[in-house]
């Protein structure tokens, strides 16, 4: 743990925002049995709390109220204690409380919610519950954001879609999201960064989430992990993605592109630097970035996907990125990282490209087909122009490609697009995908989704997804970066 | 309410003595599944709290936890899912809890236990608890309470248990027990305050509960109700116990009695005066008190028992007693009392005696015989000497009388033989019935025993049963006031 960017990083913890928002609920009298539903009218995450009262007489003995938190309508009628999936099920937010007296009852727990069903399990008389309020936190201040007048509605819709989500998801971290896991991912981060500079402009908040990456403890290959916790201690992950390693480095450049903060970008850099050391030692005898054993890379929910291609593609992206930044630096480092790129471009081209198929599919990767690969070789330089656009619509077109699963993939597929001009189909593209979103009524856009399978599920369980994601908050940075009206 | 006698009862809250009872547990490795107990080592009232911390790796979601807090070790394996009875059953002292992060956790509510079971519902990793700690609560200063040497081995232990008993229901007032109901009633009270006047003389908690009653709302035929709240709010219970709000001017009686405090007897005076004035007039044509539309009495738990008899028993004695009081204060109510006494000892034996049987019973309780109605004729002082000793044997031994079923009415039977001078007899009664909880390792005395009956429960179901009760803790009050050793 490196205690002089720990201490950076604690310097710099946000205030949280707090809005109470009271539902248009009247006051309920229950008994056994009843169940009543809270809509709050949007998704928050935060705190709640009620009044709880007797009717004809005092209510002499404790409440049990089984109370269950959803973040979308469809989850009021799930039953959690179906749950099959493989994540731990005390995620799944529902609580058994014990009310003792009439008086206010605060849950001490944070939520994040549209819907709250409250059942009675027990109680010896009528009661009623009143005042009920949602304290909501975020770090992200609605009143920083600018209002750009878009005039197609639906981009429109998805742009408010978009920052809500990342409202929500910007509490003393970047959390990747608030129902489940609530930590501080390195390639969420990356996307939430970049719709923050467009947004809330809570900049402070991604030096904090940097400052925090550079503390962590790297691996026995030099990596960094993929996630930290940091509250109530800071602790390093344990799940070391050699993809998120790198965009940790890129979200480096990102920030100094956004701020023009040169200090920070410095003060970082060292940490940055030996995330590259680290790739570089594990580029193999055929100039290619294998993934060596301890490490792992992300890329996509997606099921069975082959990821070298793909990983190579961050790597190369990662140095066109940070050796910009270091040129512009006039940084001694930035000769090395061109030289870097040129001899893993070539290698990519030679290893992962395949001549016969014009595809890029390798036998390093099973000769697995998919979009991933395809993105990330466009996003590494590997291809551009025409060829790069056939290369790319080929792998979206081609019934045999693996496809994305998360809005996080649908992304750089979006900046594959934009990066080889097609701008045009870039916006019908994440209209397409995140309004099928908004279709469902989503307040916030949800951590994995494929048209038309409403119980996909990375997990095994539908039910333990998580419905505010930060990773699909981009739009808004494509729509204000790209100003799509 | 009696805003005045509210502010004295107000300006006299007990300070709660603490005491952290840390268990002799070493910290404990989990894992989904895995079941501990925690062993107190005695029975007590208060707060628990452990800490939690990670193994090998982060504990990276929350951990469900079911936690049962148990007075005795036979709950430990009661199913509470599987209860029956007809309180609410809320009052079963479990919990689900979600504990979010590593660190300590304070379970919020107040518990009475001697054993706290947890069980891993659910979790991602091993972790560990330690740290386990019960702060302990009471109004009740132990240093206060004599030691008496007492050689009976049998007696020095029903002693001790009793002290505990009596303890852990001092609380705010002197609850009945703090498991369940959690309150100030009338009768209970009565026996914990003379239990009190003998060991912990924390006289200040019997006059705060006395002024507590005088400020309830009577009902419309002038009794004030057998229980009250008084936290968070203070409110007046809805069931209206003839014999309880006699037994208020009892405890009045004894209070000046053991404290020779004239200015809160007389203080309190008027409230007791109501209450004999309401009995007055519920005194019918042949000079018995009847219970009238509205009220009802409680004497014993015992099944299908008919009250009246004992309930004009209740009367006679408290008659009795705060005559006596009066007289010594020179008070000018004190002749009425005894004219009132001796019209309805006369009435008694008139009508509530049957001649040709030589035994209380009576048409106006359906001719039933009761243990309950032979004590409280004595106590009011109806028969005595070796009558009353015929009588009362007659009571206990008969194969067709109905016979108590709680600790509280067996005070009474032992108060009956101190009356009739049946001091060994007492004692022997005292070991045998509050001995036999002592053989089934009894902490705290319960609220219902039945030697040989141990699933006996007055609500349908023997888990909600209270196992600490204070109405069960007279035998320091008989032990110490009688000094037998």
């Amino acid at each position: 743990m490196n205690e002089y960017y720990l201490q950076k990083a604690v310097a710099e913890l946000p205030r949280l925002i707090e809005t109470t928002v009271t539902p248009a609920v009247e006051s309920k009298t229950l008994f056994r049995g009843d169940r009543i539903i809270i809509d709050l009218g949007d998704h928050y995450v935060g705190y709640f709390s009620f009044r709880m009262n007797w009717v004809d007489l005092y209510v002499d003995a404790p409440v049990r109220l089984y109370v269950k938190f959803c973040e979308t309508k469809r989850e009021l009628e799930d039953d959690f204690a179906a749950y099959q999936g493989r994540l731990c099920a005390s995620w799944l937010q529902e609580e058994v409380i014990n009310v003792d007296f009439p008086g206010e009852y605060r849950m001490p727990r944070r939520y994040a919610a549209r819907y709250i069903e409250i059942t009675v399990k027990s109680t010896p008389k009528r009661f009623v519950l009143s005042d009920f309020a949602f304290r909501a936190v975020t770090s992200g201040d609605v009143s920083a954001v600018a209002s750009p007048v878009i005039a197609n509605d639906r981009l429109r819709e998805i742009d408010r879609v978009a920052v809500n989500t990342l409202k929500n998801c910007m509490q003393r971290v970047f959390e990747d999201g608030p129902k489940r896991d609530r930590r501080l991912w390195t390639g969420d981060l990356r996307l939430e960064a970049l719709a923050n500079y467009y947004t809330f402009r809570n900049d402070g908040l991604v030096r904090r989430c940097l400052y925090l990456f550079a503390a962590t403890e790297p691996n026995d290959k030099g990596f960094f992990p993929g996630f930290l916790y940091e509250d109530p201690v800071f602790v390093s992950g344990s799940w070391y993605l050699m993809d998120y390693a790198l965009l940790l480095v890129v979200s480096l450049c990102d920030y100094y592109r956004h701020t023009g903060d040169r200090e920070t970008f410095l003060d970082l850099y060292p940490a940055a630097k030996s995330q590259m050391e680290a790739a570089a030692r594990a580029v193999d005898g055929e100039g290619i970035l294998s993934i060596p054993n301890g490490c792992d890379a992300f890329i996509d929910w997606c099921p069975d996907l082959r990821k070298g291609i793909a990983l190579h593609g961050v790597y190369l992206y990662t140095l066109d990125l940070l050796a910009g930044v270091l040129q512009e630096l006039s940084h001694a480092d930035a000769e090395m990282c061109f030289t870097r790129l040129e001899s893993a471009k070539t290698a990519a081209f030679e290893h992962l490209h395949n001549k016969e198929e014009n595809r890029f599919v390798s036998p390093r990767d099973g000769d697995q087909y998919s979009v991933h690969s395809a993105v990330w070789m466009i996003l590494g330089g590997v291809v551009d122009g025409k060829e790069g656009v056939r290369i790319l619509h080929d792998a979206l077109k081609s019934a045999d490609s693996l496809k994305p699963v998360t809005p996080y993939m649908h992304h750089y597929v979006i900046e594959a697009m934009f990066k080889l001009g097609l701008a045009e189909e870039a916006m019908d593209y994440l209209r397409d995908y995140w309004g099928a979103m908004v279709d469902l009524s989503a307040d916030t856009f949800f951590e994995a989704f494929i048209p038309g399978q409403p119980d996909f599920s990375p997990y095994g369980d539908r039910m333990i997804n998580s419905m505010c994601h930060a990773w699909s908050c981009t739009p808004s940075y494509f729509i204000r970066r790209y100003a799509c009206r």
